[in-house]
């Protein structure tokens, strides 16, 4: 970690009074968008008014749509048990980072979001709760919620809803992990077919980026926990996991470490918080690509592995290829939005990573495999690719 | 009604079209009120920054509040069982007016508010759903529930919660009503313990407003419901209404009509909807004070009434004295919310009230007993007078 010490000072961590001042009263507020100035625009906005509009959505519920803020709106919901490194911080002190993506929501893409964190850590409560709320809301960001039961709260609340539920821990991550790595298998002359891979880390954002790497044809993946390689001879997997392991390691690793698997692979993507020793990097297969997403502290100093990989991506602003989630989430909705789709699906999550892909074009280097996260094109982009995937679906209503 | 024809044309309807053209896409939107132009502004905004002020949170609940937009912010919660005079209509045709009373919050007082509609009328469900909302918010307004429902899931939400729990269309209409009638018994002369009222209508309003007219002294007062005055040998009665019986009627009236308990009173309130005739209003006491607060339809014809009456107030804006609940709730949570209020207390509506009442002062005329809904010395007013009463009671945090 000291190997970073000279970066920190920059991104990685930031200076606390700026921070502080920044967040007082929060960061997001709710405004009028149309005028309250006198007795005849109350008569319009609220009574007798408004009056006209309930009746005719009482009527013929799909006004509802066009009348209300609610389409353009997404619930931001969380538990607060799995918020960035921090843990299980409780609903209170998760309400910081549920705003600050309700911030980057607008900004980005001009989607109205609602942080709610909810005071309940049971998955029961949790889908019951976010049920009763989706009328107010045209879709649902589940945020920070630990593994696996996300992964329970999620299914369970797509099956029950028939409006977008994203949990963009798992997704968003996945997307933006499928766009750099097919910019990376491009740069370097090979398709994803030709790479085999290791993540490390089987929580919500390994379990995803997994599927998502084996949904776009990745040609072999091993993944890894805590406790070594997911592998079918082990007892001690949750549902996910196992399921996981039925349907990797094409290869047949035996359990084993991460480092292990390593040896003469593709492809390091980490996940999981734990060091990630040169030695490693070193004995993959040539031209390797290293993404070392733990944040703030990579699983291996980016300019260590960077000796032997051909590609490195970090999380962090501080060093080239940025694996944002904010390339993916804000474009993701505003598609879905715009197009009233009732769910997205995993060819709408594909669309997004090849149009986040696409904006690099003929600038792809070593250290551009990923656009900026403040590339204007992006969110526009990725809407545009989310909303025609909806459509050839069959999911868009609109 | 043909009496009312004339008015129409003003505000007791407003035409279609500008009606929807200004609700399309609603009324409100978040707005962010942090920049995050480039990577410095996101890296405080988000992570990483942000983490340092969960850890605070989470190390000291207490900055929830200072650090959180939740301080400022208000959930409106329906379940759309009764909206406006439409009745139940359901969570989506209700949105509009939540979506109208979020608008008023911010416009009138500056309060952050969420229309949030719920898809359920389970009481249990209720109750619990925003029990587990609560933690993002400072404040829940509970709106257009139907009674008796809304009196129980008042009373559990406020036993459950430490932030104010205010269902407005009993405590917002209760506290204008009060103000408007300490107004309308000092100009003619009495105090609020001179005076014989009716109460029509055993709804929610009916009954808060009831409530609050015998807290405040109100010298006899009854109640009636569709079957007429309720009474301690009624065994039709849901146990809220049972209870007003017992406390109110202290003159004795035997059971009957509403008619007939306003022979010879000072007071008729209709909440009820139901018509009155213009010899119930001449049978009454001299200088007689006649609110007739249905929408858009008030019980008579304030012109009628007010050839028999000393003083006519009705819910509409094209009359004179509007009782529009918009005089009390915005002042009544931003007063809560700047102490950081607990609870809302009967002293706390008490003290809203009078401070209502208190804006009209000198100009006190017959036309005149409450301040116009746009007079911009009322919420101030009433934000003060609240939080003082807050603190008074030790109700206050901050």
């Amino acid at each position: 970690m000291s190997e970073l010490a000279p970066h920190t000072a920059h991104f990685a961590s930031v200076p606390e009074e700026p921070v502080f001042a920044l967040h007082r009263r929060g960061k997001i507020e709710m405004r009028a968008t149309v005028p309250v100035r006198d007795a005849y625009d109350l008569a319009l906005a609220y009574t007798p008014g408004v009056a006209q509009v309930c009746t005719a959505i009482a009527d013929r519920p799909e006004l509802f749509h066009r009348y209300t803020w609610s389409a353009n709106t997404v619930a931001v919901v969380s538990d607060g048990t799995a918020v960035l490194g921090l843990g299980d911080i409780g609903p209170l002190a998760a309400m910081p980072v549920m705003e600050g993506k309700a911030l980057l929501f607008k900004e980005f893409a001009g989607v109205d979001a609602v942080p709610l964190c909810l005071d309940s850590t049971d998955v029961d409560a949790l889908v019951e709760t976010v049920r009763l709320l989706a009328p107010s809301f045209g879709g649902i960001n589940l945020e920070d919620i630990s593994a696996p039961r996300c992964f329970e709260i999620e299914d369970r609340l797509r099956a029950a809803l028939d409006i977008p539920v994203f949990h963009d821990d798992q997704h968003g991550t996945a997307v933006v992990v499928l766009a750099a790595l097919r910019n990376a298998a491009r740069l370097t002359g090979r398709s994803l077919g030709d790479l085999r891979a290791v993540v490390a880390g089987a929580g919500a954002s390994g379990v995803a980026v997994s599927r998502i790497l084996l949904r776009a044809g990745i040609g072999d993946l091993a993944v890894s926990d805590s406790k070594g390689l997911l592998h079918p001879d082990r007892s001690d997997l949750n549902p996910v996991k196992a399921a996981l392991a039925r349907d990797t390691n094409a290869m047949g690793l035996e359990a084993g470490s991460t480092e292990s698997a390593l040896v003469g692979a593709d492809v390091f993507i980490g996940l999981s918080g734990a060091h990630l020793a040169e030695e490693a990097v070193a004995a993959m297969a040539p031209d390797s690509l290293v993404l070392a997403l733990s944040n703030p502290t990579p699983e291996i100093d980016p300019r260590l592995a960077g000796r032997h990989a051909a590609v490195v991506a970090t999380g962090r602003s501080d060093f080239p290829n940025q694996i944002n989630n904010v390339l993916a989430f804000p474009g993701i909705f505003r598609g879905a939005l715009d197009v009233r789709a009732r769910t997205i699906t995993e060819g709408m999550k594909l669309a997004a990573a090849e149009a986040i892909a696409e904006i690099v074009g003929d600038d792809l280097s070593a250290q551009y495999v990923v656009p900026s996260a403040f590339d204007p094109r992006v969110a526009p982009a990725v809407a545009a690719a989310v909303a025609a995937a909806a459509r050839a679906e069959g999911e868009a209503r609109d």
